[in-house]
């Protein structure tokens, strides 16, 4: 099988309804032309994944394809952005027929989801990467940008946070979890939900926004950093955001508290929002997150005084330092 | 250094006078916020690059910075597309800093010469990967696309062919060349030159267009595809647009001609534009050749039988046949 067949096989599909009228010509030609809805802003995100990096060799493939653009999506979701469309660049060891045919299933019934069509790419060969770039519109001045954030400010996160470097630390053998958290902490490993939804209920609702994937608490920092504040964060809180907090005391007792804070304050992968909001907004927010179907909890609060302060249950601070994933550090 | 260093360091810049009015908000948020120029259509294209498929490991930084954007600039040319910012992916096995510094100091000074500016994208631990996505405005209608070649029209290329698999074949020792011209073909495949002014003038004059990336007949054979057409080749025309050619005699003959036609016809990585237009266009052809400053060479033509018909000065067939590029071939 050549490259153009490949791309013809696995990637390229007849216009459906499901494509948006930004799109006037996708896969085939030198590029894709778009025609971007008049008067709205354009929201524009690139990842990449690497195989050894990113995600274990053998990765079940739909399940990869699910994972690289739900990643992309994050980024849009974060901005308060709606998904228009995205390319994607792939090299690979060699052109593996089962692979493709996996990858690009989960690839494009995310696509599908949330209406956002593969317009072109680039296929060549080498060490496994996917590197995606997603587009999304949005009113302009409604982005939520990270710089918004104000003292007074509550501070909120969506769904689960830890569950996916839960997953992590079990596949790697460093840790044993019961089959059924096995299974649920990979799915929010392998395949995370990106919080398009709520994203959009946020816009003109919510200070500043980003989404979380090298961890809590070096991702809060940089909502700190660009908008010139610090952060209260009640571990307390946070600690029951990762589903093994859930677990009858018995199973969950074999867990340190110390590594579950390590999972959930700084374990990445979450792709969930961290984002802030006026404390006159909480009836707003509580509105947003019902609309979207996404929980959200309210994890601490937006301080004058730059840096981050964690607390217990009691108001007490707590000390321990955890550190985000940085790709050079 | 972290990858945050890595990022303000290499890659960010303050917003200068070369940055077009369509990006609101570039590197450091979750995306990058543009603004689509009202009523013109968006061309994307996204290109990657591996080392060891692409280019060479220890291939010269500032060299890649250039070609890796070059090569993304080329779909645009191709379209008929003005640039206006790309994101750039980038897996590296390690923080090199001397490297980073030439890369992107070859990456930015194209980036500039276009206004193009790097809005976004995404930095990682990996084996030597580069992703670029790039986006262009263009006015509705007016997209070069593959499909329009008809008949009767004259087929045309841009500046010089298979000086780039020229100097791969002397750098992977298959071939020895003359200093001289070793230099300026390594040129040629280190830096092409993206045809950006050339693709502007020919909107409303070319009725086809693709850049050649693969290999003449190969990329042709894209053109004739789409537009349900074949095309007829003069190869003793072809053979004269590679730099060898016009080496003195004696230093030219011991080059096969066989050799020097599949450099022409199959070389790969020339990235010029190859282009259609209808024969009583051709005063308006050399006229966007004078007013881009690039040069264009007619080649044959378009006729209405499916195929490629390869010919020689005297008009007789040419029965070899030359393979293009293909990553899974």
């Amino acid at each position: 099988m050549g490259e153009f067949d490949l791309i013809r096989r696995y990637f390229t599909r007849a216009p459906t309804k499901t494509h948006p009228p930004q799109v006037e010509l996708g896969i085939g030609d030198d590029c894709a032309l778009l025609l971007p809805t008049p008067g709205m802003q354009w929201a524009v995100s690139s990842d990449m994944l690497v195989e050894g990096r990113h995600f274990f060799a053998g990765t079940d493939p739909a399940r990869l394809g699910h994972k690289a653009l739900a990643v992309n999506l994050s980024d849009l979701a974060a901005c308060g952005a709606r998904p228009v469309g995205f390319t994607l660049a792939l090299a690979l060891p060699k052109a593996d027929e089962a692979w493709l045919a996996e990858f690009s299933q989960g690839l494009l019934a995310l696509a599908d989801t949330h209406a956002c069509p593969l317009v072109g790419g680039d296929t060549t060969q080498g060490p496994l990467n996917l590197c995606i770039t997603v587009w999304g519109e949005i009113p302009p001045g409604q982005a939520l940008l990270r710089s918004g954030a104000r003292p007074g400010d509550d501070l909120f996160v969506s769904g689960t946070l830890g569950d996916a470097r839960l997953a992590l630390e079990a596949l790697q053998g460093r840790t044993s979890l019961p089959p059924t958290l096995l299974q649920a902490t990979r799915q929010r490993l392998e395949q995370p939900t990106p919080r398009i939804a709520l994203g959009l209920a946020l816009r003109g609702v919510a200070s500043a926004a980003l989404d979380v994937s090298d961890g809590l608490l070096g991702d809060l920092g940089h909502i700190l950093h660009a908008s010139g504040v610090g952060a209260c964060v009640d571990t307390s809180v946070t600690i029951k955001l990762i589903a093994a907090s859930a677990l009858p005391e018995s199973a969950a007792c074999h867990f340190n508290p110390d590594f579950l804070h390590q999972c959930t304050l700084a374990g990445g992968d979450d792709y969930e929002l961290l984002f802030t909001a006026p404390a006159a907004a909480r009836a707003a927010v509580a509105a947003a997150a019902r609309a979207s179907g996404t929980p959200v909890t309210r994890i601490g609060g937006i301080e004058a005084e730059p840096g981050i302060r964690l607390i217990n249950a009691q108001g007490q601070p707590v000390v321990h330092r955890y550190a985000s994933f940085d790709h050079f550090a």
